[in-house]
């Protein structure tokens, strides 16, 4: 038989095999699969990483074509298009920029960068590159939120009072847990902050609006933890991150993000309140969206729990019928599909380097907060 | 057949007889029903309200043997012990002086007053008087609350990190909800950071610790109301309060209070996270207790869903087998068996004037803080 | 003051002090504390039990006028309106009978009689004696099983395809738990089946409809248990009891029934799934009723839980604001005021010794159904 | 750079790219990637469909080498290894056996057969044809049931009392939803019975045991559906199936599957009560597994949620962190890398075409209990 047409294709260069770049290979493997009707076929053409046995080795488990050691090589590769930065936070700046001045498009890890200043030049050289760019705030793809932002622009929740937003992991409360590079503000540039913080300020930004001013902190409860060869290394980061904040249209928010909150192992919270309803949701259990309408009637008043797998819920739709439910690394492939499509319309993508940058002022805002015992404009 | 010992009896007058009349008119009547044990008998001597028809309905219905207008009559009079200060906070002050002032026994809503200084010269007074005080922070008599308390004194939660507490409401997210004397900061002191925040704030400082300094902040999303004759009345006090706080120990603690989330009736929801173990309540499933513990086997951990009813639950045995629930009333039924015992043996009641008078500094700190964009010291 | 005007009374003669004799007493304290537009007042004239200290002191401490130990005097006080009779299965039949033929009303513990031969007489014997009669089934003045009746009349559920009830509890499920009168045949009548299944039953007669036919099985897994004094004693009852039957209308229903259920203290769930929508109620969290509605917006369909405790519920209103919870005291408070209420209009009382006598037939169809491993017409 | 060492492959050829087609086709794409020790790699060889562009379609999007529309000659083919048979249940038998006798290994959907005749020929060929052998009883292989499976072999529940099982689903509650081929008996050999119920079974055998005997009723609810021409087309299978039963080791089990319970999107719920214990799963919640353990201290007695993402969880380990869920589709991976690494090590599969054939005895005995209205036996 005559083979389908073979869709152009966008080639990707992978920086980073670590965690994401797992999900991220995950996404680009699959997105073709379940999104039968992309303009774009994603190739998996080369991925990156410093240690060659290791990078080989993920390019064979995970199905890329090449493997490469020094992410210059990639970006220089004219067979590329779009440079995926999924490195440790400190490097991001660096390869970023390169990749926009030598004309890639770039998609990259959250947060953008380690400091404002960073997220400034990056975002700045991504606008003079020209390209559309893709952030990670995968979340924003979880079909529940998806649903949960079209709700809100359709007016179901009315005017939004409350923000209220707790991201909280377990990983590292127990004092024994051995020192690991996102303890370390070089490498990481934060700690609970950065990495899961600004996953509940792109949320806010996203369903709710920008923030306008907060009043943060940020604590450290082990200040130095086991380096694996008997001696301690200090953490000098973050273990936990609290704030209360404003946002356009007057809304209040609450936002908390800790890595110290036992058995919770991935509790993306947020709750969001309004005139007319009310909206929960919650990463653990990403297939239900919870909503409280105000104008059910009388006596029958309740949170419903809406399993967010239907054809109705746009990035569920893709994949299978109502009630089977999908999982964290679809939040990936559907976060890609949309970026192809952006690609293509011209339609702007979003969340983009502009959105990296607005979050990073939020972070960064946070932490002059911290330091001064001051509310921060933003 | 001859009748059972008579036990000695506490003589109760009760200033007020609306929603918290109630409740505690119900707590006097159940009390000794259901603590067979206690010392005394609780007689439910006088109830006092300004309108004489309508206290002397109250009399009849919820089991009063005299009714009065007057309160100073309550407070002069010999046969009465206890005097229950159950009027708007815009009263509290005078009522509880005078009747420490007489040598009764006080037993007060909260927040006890409508400033610090009030609250000041009434716990002055009733330590003057040398009685034992009460106030009415029945949450800490719900089983699941005590036995959370237990709990955190026997170790099991180890070094708390996080106190975060929620106590959402909906009752005037509609503007179209008519003013009411709640709304007004002479009668009522505060919106929501007294009349609920209060709670939290206690919950906190029983379950956890003293605050030590906090960065608050207070909103009126809706300034007017309907007047009920066609006109608007201003709302004078806050309708939402959020706070970050630090306490005692180095726990960081998230605060909020809101008649704004829809859906959310009475969702008087706490989270603590500790080094051991975490414990999650919330008052609308006020016979649950959520509790995680860390030192479950590797695969097994998960918070597990208690339910408070059983024997080994001190506040839940008296009333009925396993599984079968009480509500919100009975945790005043708790609190008064509670004070009955300290009365006879000398115990420090908790919560009393003294801890009325730490929450009220409490509460004065977030005003100030609201003011002043500043973390205030407590 | 003026006393108000007082109610005709109705007088009480309470037969038991056990379980059921305590939560009946607190009914009949309450009632008209709670509901103060009932035609009567409930005299809390004569309890009775076998031994004299004992039963004096139960007077005493929940409120009866008066102490006895022979049941026929109370029957025989013409002071005395409403016999209620909440002994041990095996004296029901005798004293329903003498009571109704003494021209007394008569409100019965469930399941009314420990065979149906009894159970027909004591129909018989109230049908004749003229007067209302109660059986206490009082889960069905839950607030959520009132609202669901209420939602099923109004049609809002359809068409009835399933009944699916569980009653589950665990407090014999270990095999150490000693022998209690309820785990013989001749004091109890049955074991899981009588005491917790015909809840169940009752719950499916109300809300759904009558049993046509059913399949069931009954099973004891712990034949014999520690008699106390270092023996052992035979159980003459089942340990668990389960069914498929049909209903009126073509409704199919699983029926379950157990005391080895660990981890399910009181766990009386059932769930309802009609053509337009479907409830889900249990009675450990009683004060919520989970309601799906087919015809809401297709992505916005889900179960709602709704708290019901509102102004909009009947059995809740005369209770508390909105979300602050009821317990399981409340259902019994509940069904007398409505007891009450019939007194007076003549309505017919639901349920009466008529609904206990239909149950019963349920209970007898069940047992030899289980004989037979026949399926058996009711 | 080197390419890593290839592994020996199974090539598979598909029948069937419906509904599990596709599931199926993604567990052969993705089941290396996530497994990097599986000692086969999976080659998707030929996927087979009788629409010749269709199935040239699905092969282009799922990632299929070949297309084919005449089973037989993918049965031919000597380069496959394993035929996977996911076509509707009437041409299961058939192409089982004509797959087995040309020496293929066979991968088939469950049920296995239309009938108990057809599942006995099958096993009987397939044990004939001396090669392992899988059935896609998927749900085995969520983390949370094998989970499950290790806590009750390592004798953490006890001896089991109950078995409680509904699948329950909604998809044709409406009688206006149309006539599809799940509704024929010729094409679909039953309704709810063999397509949900035969899981619930299959999870009933795998954890508890087997079942030795049950009364069960089948009911259809419409009767007759539209046809999609305006005419109307008789529905010849079951709506619903209940039923109660006896298992191996004296365990009670109750057994239903519906597609009328509205709001039960994929509700493939089962509780298991042991005497040490019990277990809960839902599917729509199948991350997580609800546990609660008897011998907890009294007073912290509950059931736990344990999220069942942990290393410490096996068939979840190999994808993302704690918290990071995974979804449906991620059974069938486990299932085939469980399947690969037994063809290799020539463990038993399970389940297998003679677990395959034991369920169908259940479903048999369900229908002719349903005809006799008698308990059969297994």
């Amino acid at each position: 038989m005559m083979p389908a047409m073979p869709k152009p294709a966008v080639r990707v260069g992978l920086i980073g095999y670590a965690f994401m770049g797992r999900a991220h290979s995950n996404a680009y493997r699959q997105v073709n699969k379940y999104f039968d009707d992309l303009p774009y076929e994603i190739e998996m053409h080369t991925i990156c990483g410093r240690t060659p046995d290791k990078v080989q080795h993920a390019a064979a488990q995970l199905g890329w074509q090449h493997a490469e050691t020094d992410w210059r090589r990639v970006i220089e590769n004219p067979a590329i298009d779009v440079i995926d930065v999924s490195t440790p936070g400190d490097s991001h700046a660096e390869i970023t920029i390169a990749a926009a001045q030598a004309g890639k498009t770039v998609w990259c890890e959250k947060p953008i960068g380690n400091t404002l200043a960073e997220a400034e030049a990056m975002a700045a050289a991504v606008a003079n590159g020209g390209r559309m760019s893709a952030v990670f705030h995968n979340y924003r793809f979880a079909p529940a939120i998806a649903h949960a932002k079209k709700m809100i622009e359709a007016g179901k929740i009315g005017q939004i009072f409350h923000y209220r937003a707790t991201y909280l992991q377990d990983w590292i409360a127990d004092p024994a847990f051995p020192w690991v590079w996102r303890l370390d503000k070089d490498l990481a540039g934060s700690g609970s902050l950065g990495d899961i913080g600004s996953h509940v300020i792109d949320l806010g930004r996203h369903l709710v609006g920008e923030f306008t001013s907060l009043s943060g902190k940020l604590k450290t409860f082990v200040p130095e933890r086991p380096d694996g060869s008997g001696g301690k290394k200090q953490v000098t980061v973050d273990d936990a991150a609290i704030a209360i904040a404003e946002m356009e249209g007057g809304t209040l928010a609450t936002i908390e993000a800790t890595r110290f909150a036992p058995g919770r192992r991935n509790y993306n919270r947020i709750e969001i309140n309004g005139s007319k309803g009310s909206l929960v949701f919650n990463m653990e259990r990403m297939n239900e969206l919870e909503y409280y309408n105000a104008g059910d009637p009388e006596g029958l008043q309740g949170f419903r729990t809406i399993n967010v797998t239907e054809s109705a819920h746009e990035w569920a739709a893709p994949y299978w019928p109502s009630g089977h439910i999908i999982g964290y690394e679809h939040t990936f492939i559907n976060l890609v599909a949309h970026a192809i499509r952006c690609m293509k319309s011209g339609q702007r993508m979003r969340p983009d380097m502009e959105d990296g940058l607005r979050n990073q002022r939020v972070l960064d805002a946070w932490e002059r907060s911290n330091e001064s015992g001051q509310w921060v404009k933003i």
